[in-house]
């Protein structure tokens, strides 16, 4: 038997939420978690430093853009991706699953895998099941995610069947390569250096996790087959994939209402690529254990923020004179230091010190949301802070001044 | 009589070069020093607490453009300069006079002050020597320059002693404006709260310095005679302009040479808009105490690093693997963290990071210069220390890896 350094445990229920701790070779993760989103192995603008201290217990990166740029290898070499990006904590990496939707114009998929035409150069780029876990193990990362289909929304159900197929051969492939990759025997739950190569890039024994992604569209019949069948697998933890890919909301609500019971209750379940807050309160509601999404930081950069009120822009013209922090209940140090007009004079002048101090409120706002509701979870009343959350939101900004 | 609350001691000398302490209502600066640019209120990609922590002690910024965006009136409504841009040490602002030059198709000179065509809308706006006091005096600056009117290169003789004829007399109109604007009687050289508007906007009396500006291209009887009508002025400070206006560096150097020892003894000199680390090594032999550059943070966003061993480039292909620091020898967080190799992969994606990373590393080079200047100076060595600068700057890049 082969062995992953993860181990999670469910520290409280509430209603279907769950308050849990995912223990990783690179530390420990409170879930309910949001990961922000550092693609190519960096969070735009903000050094590993700003996110730990905004709070963030884990990075997402994505293995089809680092395999291209600066490339698998390069980073085994240079001691793997903690040490190549001085992120610290833990790393989960998407598969480049997600990829297969984003570009499928660039790319051709068949029962073996995928073969990209490179988004930079055109190169031909064949990335296999087995591959994909080979490559995170490479990179030393503490959850490897499957390769799968990502089918586009809508798709008719054929399609989306024929994908769900290949997606669970490739997720059985997948499991097979981690054994392999794997040490054999070592303790399930024990941290330690799995995965970071030492001085020299000398890789030792892959320790992360391989979460499966249940697919299906927004098939209930569908995703309901795929998450039983994927459940079958051993996987350390399960994703709902397949979201936020232009679906209306209320059936990106009931494909996790759907998919979340049935997934196994004592792994973490993660939704991937979503979403805004509200998406969140209710993703956690419905048994959802892990996030990732760019729009904090997406967002950041082109003047939205997110607060306890709602969202606004800063590029608003109301902002100009406008003494007050951005979110007075806010502990960021963008909201300690800075008034709303210079953050709209920053933004108006196109100053990237203005994504910069934004990306990092608006990561700050995601990670005390979260605590939030771990909080809430621990003690019984989310019910209550689901309210307060949509009461809050609802309100709406500040009032104009006088 | 009217006074500035700043005052400048010279604690040692070596040479021609001083080493000084210049107090200002928001602290002491100690000089030689370079002023990072923050031409509108921010420097590019960093915020104030990490200015700090980079060792910066005074920060430039550009009436001309604050004037435009968000406009004077709206900055001093938010308490004035330091609040708004939550820098709360020193803050010098160039008064528009390089804008005289750098925009020259923009704007109408007349011997009553400048006309700018705005670069944003087109819109008509006057600078005269008195507003241009009286809008830094609103701002609520440390350190106000005078305006100039700062000629191109090359020049004809003739030209460039018409231009310093207008601009001593907009010397001694600042001036007058000056001693109206600021308080009578006040103590020379206390600290306090000149400048900074309290809460609601209600700006208190403005005691930062006046610094005049000493033209006359490069020829050398004009200069001789600009520092010598000037120093008769009863400036704060003296600045040489008109450099780095795409003269040769030798020229730029004699231009130094003839103008610092004709400056008051007992004052800044500030040499303005200049430059590379040897200039300032210079610059700083002939006697000048203060400068400014975009060169650190414009050269860290196109990957141009600033070392002890000379400039290097992070795209260059050489740096793709390399897992070495981009200075062993430097202590800023760039370098303690980073790798060659992460910053050539930040830079080659486009990523806002590398800039944010890199501007920080080329101040804190820029910062640790002048400390060590300071320290050189103060300890009798500064010949030493130029020398020893020169020989690691020629010695090049550390060698390739194996």
């Amino acid at each position: 038997m082969t062995e992953a350094a993860v181990a999670f445990e469910v520290l409280a229920r509430c209603g279907a939420a769950r308050r849990g701790r995912l223990a990783t070779p690179h530390g420990v993760i409170e879930t309910p978690a949001f990961m922000p989103v550092g693609t190519l192995g960096a969070v735009k603008g903000l050094a590993p430093q700003a996110l730990e201290d905004l709070g963030a217990e884990v990075m997402l990166a994505n293995l089809y853009h680092l395999s291209l740029r600066p490339g698998v290898e390069v980073i085994a070499e240079l001691g793997g991706i903690h040490r190549f990006t001085a992120w610290e904590r833990p790393i989960l990496t998407d598969s480049g699953g997600y990829q297969v939707f984003s570009l499928a114009h660039r790319n051709r998929i068949d029962d073996g895998g995928v073969t990209f035409k490179s988004h930079l150069d055109g190169a031909r780029v064949r990335f296999t099941p087995e591959r994909v876990v080979a490559m995170q193990a490479r990179l030393g990362v503490d959850v490897a995610m499957v390769l799968d289909e990502c089918p586009p929304w809508p798709v008719d159900e054929t399609t989306a069947t024929e994908a769900w197929r290949r997606t669970l051969g490739w997720a059985e492939s997948a499991l097979a390569e981690a054994a392999r990759v794997r040490p054999a025997g070592g303790p399930r739950g024990a941290a330690g250096e799995g995965g970071d190569g030492g001085d020299g890039g000398e890789a030792l024994p892959w320790r992360g996790a391989l979460f499966g992604i249940a697919q299906g569209s927004t098939f209930e019949d569908l995703r309901l087959q795929a998450a039983a069948e994927l459940s079958a697998l051993p996987f350390d933890g399960f994703a709902i994939g397949g979201v936020s890919v232009g679906e209306p909301g209320e059936l990106r609500r009931a494909v996790v209402e759907w998919t979340a019971p049935a997934l196994p209750a004592d792994r973490p379940r993660y939704l991937m690529g979503v979403g805004k807050p509200d998406d969140l309160v209710g993703a956690v509601a419905r048994g959802i254990d892990m996030f990732d999404c760019v729009l904090p930081t997406r967002s950041g950069r082109t003047g939205q923020a997110f607060t306890r009120r709602g969202a606004l822009n800063l590029r608003n013209a109301r902002h100009q004179g406008d003494p007050r922090p951005l979110d007075p209940d806010c502990a960021c140090p963008s909201c300690a230091d800075f008034s709303r007009a210079y953050l709209h004079h920053l933004f108006r002048c196109e100053e990237m010190l203005g994504p910069v101090l934004l990306s990092a409120h608006n990561l700050h706002y995601y990670q005390e949301l979260m605590a939030g509701l771990r909080a809430a979870i621990a003690d019984g009343r989310l019910g209550d802070m689901a309210e307060r959350f949509a009461r809050d939101q609802a309100a709406g900004d500040l009032p104009p001044l006088d």
